[in-house]
This record gives structure tokens, sequence and C-alpha cells, in this order.
């Protein structure tokens, strides 16, 4: 009998790639929210060195790191929705872009919500040079992970959910369809997927929640 | 036929852990020493993102990001001296460790190193932290993979080759036998692997190379 629990907040852009793998595998899972400003003595006992939201426990044994989680899940319910590829070159590629999202893109990207002035134009310029990248990985395929969706496409879903949450809060127009056409298909194209699409977040309430920290900071 | 080549510098923590999977799984290449004041244009073309060591390149493929690279090392030629375990939470659980080494302990530890004042304390502090955990996770096993060494040895492996640099340099007693007995007896077992013993850095121009830098930052 499997028992899998998933610690997690609404809205973290790493909880929510955990959320996809799973409902894509069909696997049963309990989900516990947590408040950030006072952590359940759970997340504090499974996470103890980071700390953070997701920790995914399978059979009482904590699994921590959004992308270590994603491979776990990939490699234990292998046969329903396999995420990665086989082959060890395609697996290598998958690994190398998604650090490079977590690593660059992403605080970038949510940099550029968060910060003021200075700092907010250099991470503006650092997500788009960074969105170049992607754009041009799409050039020849339809999704991250190649002709279906995989790995990396969970790894980036967070840019399609959070794109137009931004573009109100900034006033930037991120995914311009003249900048970046594969990405804005690659976008839609992902929000499609059924599993993705019904656990899509509320995207008024991520604006909202966006506007209450730029002002927080903007004190 | 294949055709490997190693974009390196003889120092790099990252770009040792490489050497050592190709020579424990006895594997030919070619290693190319970069200058890294003056990059090589094929290091630019081979890792146009990052511009760093290490970069394989498999049959004029490249790799980039060492753990992604050791990875891809294990899965290619798997067959000898296998470095990861074939359990999903094993794997896991080394995928994790190995991340927390590379963001957390050693930033602290060369930090230790290159800092001065309040900010080199903290890393000092951050270091014995960490190392903590490390000690922790050996209190059960030989090696940081398990009963054999593997993936995590590879990747904590600069730890072993820079604590007596770093003790020499700082006037720190770093790895001390009471604090870190079991650390002391994993550092002495990993370096006397072959592969590592015979790929063993000359210590004394480690120790020149830090006093340098340290130098250089004190003026």
């Amino acid at each position: 009998m499997e028992k899998v629990k998933l610690f997690a907040t609404w809205s973290s852009p790493f909880v929510k790639r955990i959320v996809w793998a799973l409902k894509l595998k069909n696997i049963e899972y309990e989900i516990i929210y947590e408040d950030l400003a006072n952590k359940s003595p759970e997340l504090l006992k499974y996470n103890p060195i980071h700390k953070k939201v997701p920790v995914l426990v399978h059979n009482e044994i904590p699994i921590c790191e959004s992308l270590v989680i994603l491979e776990y899940i990939d490699e234990t319910w292998k046969d329903a929705c396999p995420l990665l590829p086989k082959d060890p070159l395609d697996k290598a590629n998958e690994r190398f872009w998604a650090k490079f999202g977590d690593e660059l893109v992403l605080p970038s990207f949510f940099g550029y919500i968060m910060k003021q002035g200075k700092d907010q134009e250099e991470a503006k310029e650092a997500t788009l040079t960074h969105l170049k990248r992607i754009e041009q990985l799409l050039s020849e395929k339809e999704f991250l992970s190649g002709e279906s969706f995989g790995f990396l496409d969970l790894a980036f879903g967070w840019l399609a959910e959070n794109a137009r949450p931004l573009e109100v809060v900034t006033g930037l127009k991120l995914l311009d369809e003249n900048s970046f056409p594969n990405l804005c298909t690659w976008k839609d194209k992902f929000l499609e997927i059924p599993a993705i699409k019904e656990s899509w977040p509320d995207q008024e309430t991520l604006i909202l929640k966006y506007q209450e920290i730029k002002e927080s900071k903007g004190k």
C-alpha cells in the first residue's frame, strides 16, 4: 500500500512541477499546505537542512529538492507517462537545461517582479537573455523535452503559469509573440495538457500576490 | 571509435570528479587545459552559457555541468565501476547530498579561504555546520555512497584533496579528529583508491595557489 504525501504551498513554482508529475502518473497523494511564516514540525523534521517545500514523503521516507523529487517519481513509477528519455545524452541535456532554469532563469524572472530600480533593470535584461536561449531550444521541437512533453517541460512549467501575472504586475510584455514565437506556442500547448490545466492556479490570485510583494518592497 | 575530450584546469574541484570517473571506468580521453584568463574558442563554443570547465566532449558532442557529466559517464559506460545505485531512493539521496555539497559546502569552504574579517568568520561557521551533516551521514557507512565508494564520494572528493591546503593557508584545523572522526577516516580511505591516488594533485602547489589568492584579496 503506497502512501504519498506532498508538503506544499499553493503558489511555489517548485511545488507545481511535483503536483503535475503526480497527476500525470496517476499517483494518489495527500497534499499538506504549509504556512511558511510558521512551518510545521513535520516539514522541519522531513527537510531539516533547507526547511523548504516541496517535500515528497513516500511510505514515511522524505525526498527533498524538486528536481531530485521529479527524477525519483519518474524512476519509481516508471510505466505511466515516462518523463525523462532513456538515452544518456538526451537525459544530460534535460538535466543541464533544468539546472539552467532553476539557477538562472527563475531567479532573474522573480527578481524582475521583486526588485527595484537598477537591480530590476538588470533582472529584466537577464530574463530576456535567458529566455532567448529557451526560445532557440524550441526552434526544432514542439516541447522542451522533444516531440512530447516531459521532465524539462515540467521543470519550466512555472514560466507558462507566471508569464501573464508578471506581465500584469510589471507592465512588461514578456512573452511577446514577435520576439518569442516558439515560447508562446509552447506555453499554450503546455497549458492545454489536461493534468496541467486542471491544476492551473487562479491567475488573479497570483497577480494579487505579486502586487502585494511588489508594494511591500517599494515601501 | 570513442573520442573523449575533457576541457579542464588542473585545480578545479569540479574537473577532478570527472577525471576520477574517467579513470575509474578506464575510459581513454584527451585532456585540454584551459587558461581561464584567456579561454579557448573551443571552450566558448562548447559551453557558451557558462563558459566554464569541465566540459566533456564525447564524439564531438559537448556535455556541461559536472554533476550532469558524472551521471552521463555513469549511464554511458555503465558496466565498469558503476557510480550510482540502482534503487531510486538511494539515487535520490546521493543527488540530494551532491547538490547540498555544491550549493552550500563548497562555497562556504572556499569562502573561508578567500574572504576577510566578518565574512570569513561566517564562512568558517557555515563550513563547520555543513561538515557536521556530512560527518553524521558517515556514521553508519564507510563511504558517502555506502559500503563502497560511488557518485557521492566523487562529488565530495574536492574536500579530501583541499582539506589540508585550507588548513595550512588559514591556520584552522578543519578536519579535526575529535570533531570529525568519520570524515577523517573517509578522507584517508578515499585517497587510497588507486585512481584517486594517481591523480592526486601536488598539495604544495595547491597551498601556494591559495596563499596567492588570499594575499591578493588582503591587499
